[in-house]
């Protein structure tokens, strides 16, 4: 265990790796020695150029050597090969913990690749946008979103990852990686894939039609546009290391769907007023929540 | 056929009417004598304390007596009833239009009792809020939102109408009413219906499931309560008005989901990402076109 963090290594330079570096360096400007890596080099010459890291590394090893702290930002389903790569490299008494958006199967695939001298911590910032790539990254991301850590118990190590993500702007939350996969198929993966789903639909009407839907967008479609148009590597990974909880969630949805399907074939209109009565309450609970503020925190 | 307006009947005063008044109000003060009318007292004494209309009736017999123009702004399963209640007041030379979220269904029932003496122009503004009633409606509601008019040809009717929707700040669009119906199905009301269901899903959620999916709404989940929350009433009339293009839509809506669902079940990260990746598209689109600038527009 280290009592403090010095030297951070960031791997992945995306939305959230890029995020990190930029909130860092505008919260805590040379308290920290950032070593970013991407193993897209176009990726490590744009962050070189924005001059947000304290090193970009052409490796991975000399990204992660000497540090207290890595950060896996990458998609879900790298995360197990990367463990395995910075493997040999990693110092005594290092901190890894990754950003993952699913759970189990991250933990399943890093945790073997973890020397015994060092700590893993899963975790995961619930925040993002539906953009990507380095250029995508700001500093406030994370500012007043939930930051997940997966730990039945709070120790001297978790204690200072949770110091660290406050810093950053993140509220806390512990949890086990079985709740977080449950909660998330239902409140982030369902809702991506629906909108996926009819984002696409409507991507293979013909031609005048489509056309006419994004003329006519403002009217209800738009509002799945957004999350439709994230990142297909990250969502690709997370639907095939999240498919058990989804596809559980996703049947519970089809079973609603086909009952409102079924009541306007009948044209049952008390029973469709009633299912809409109840899903403003939803609403209300959001609003009363304050998650409703959280709108888009853009750069 | 009137060759201007000067006396406007609005029955109706939820979002749809309370906007047009307050724009009426706030751009030609004075220049139209505006009727109001809501089959509900509390609408109506609400509008009354707001003295935002000329007149508010009782009656919905003086609110249409002396109009030039008729504003239908009721939900789509009432227009029938109403257009009949009003038939035997209608003065000679009268225009009288609606605001229905669906076309064929809405002409179909108000047709008949249209007198012989005036003129019936459909209608429909694309634009609204997840909020509704008297309370609801504001003066930029229609601002740079289409309106469109179901009409095979322009007349001197039609552009007497679409002069006032352009006042009202909106831009007109001509359709006709099979087209309107279908594109609305795509655009508007299966987007809605999703939207209902998979909140509805998450209402039936086990208790702290259901806290958690409120907690950590932002990842994406609220992206559907805006739309889940709007008037059940409203919604109710849209479903059971426009079942046959809704059905249909919703079909290949199902199609497409099957597919990603085997796609997830099978793990098919190829697949999925191909169809990830193109539903990005859409999205460059509407930003293209300026659609995503129009965001809820606001008092």
């Amino acid at each position: 265990m280290n009592s403090d963090i010095k030297n951070i290594a960031i791997i992945g330079l995306g939305l959230i790796g890029s995020s990190i570096l930029h909130a860092l360096k505008v919260k805590h400007n040379n308290q920290y020695k950032t070593y970013a890596y991407d193993i897209n080099e176009k990726y490590r010459s744009i962050i070189k150029k924005m001059d947000i890291s304290y090193k970009v590394c052409n490796k991975i090893s000399e990204a992660v050597k000497n540090a207290d702290l890595i950060i896996l930002a990458i998609p879900v389903g790298s995360m197990g090969k990367v463990a395995k790569d910075i493997n040999p490299h990693v110092k005594k008494g290092t901190i890894i913990i990754d950003t993952g958006s699913t759970k189990i199967s991250v933990i399943k695939d890093v945790t073997p690749f973890i020397p015994d001298h060092s700590f893993y911590i899963p975790s995961h910032p619930l925040a993002g946008t539906e953009h990507s790539g380095p250029e995508s990254g700001f500093s406030s991301l994370f500012e007043n979103r939930y930051w997940i850590i997966i730990s039945a118990k709070k120790n001297s190590n978790t204690k200072l990852i949770e110091k660290f993500f406050i810093k950053l702007g993140a509220v806390v939350d512990y949890m086990n990686a079985e709740y977080h996969d449950k909660i998330m198929a239902m409140t982030s993966h369902l809702p991506h894939l629906i909108a996926f789903t009819i984002v696409g639909t409507a991507n293979q009407l013909e031609k005048d039609l489509k056309n006419d839907v994004v003329r006519y967008s403002a009217t209800g479609f738009r509002d799945f546009t957004r999350l439709a148009s994230s990142d297909p590597t990250m969502w690709r990974d997370v639907f095939t290391n999240n498919s058990d909880s989804v596809l559980e969630m996703l049947q519970r949805f089809n079973e609603d769907l086909t009952y409102l399907q079924k009541l306007i074939r009948q044209k049952n209109g008390t029973k469709l007023y009633n299912f809409f009565k109840n899903t403003k309450i939803i609403r209300s609970r959001i609003i009363d929540a304050g998650q409703h503020e959280l709108e888009d925190v853009k750069k």
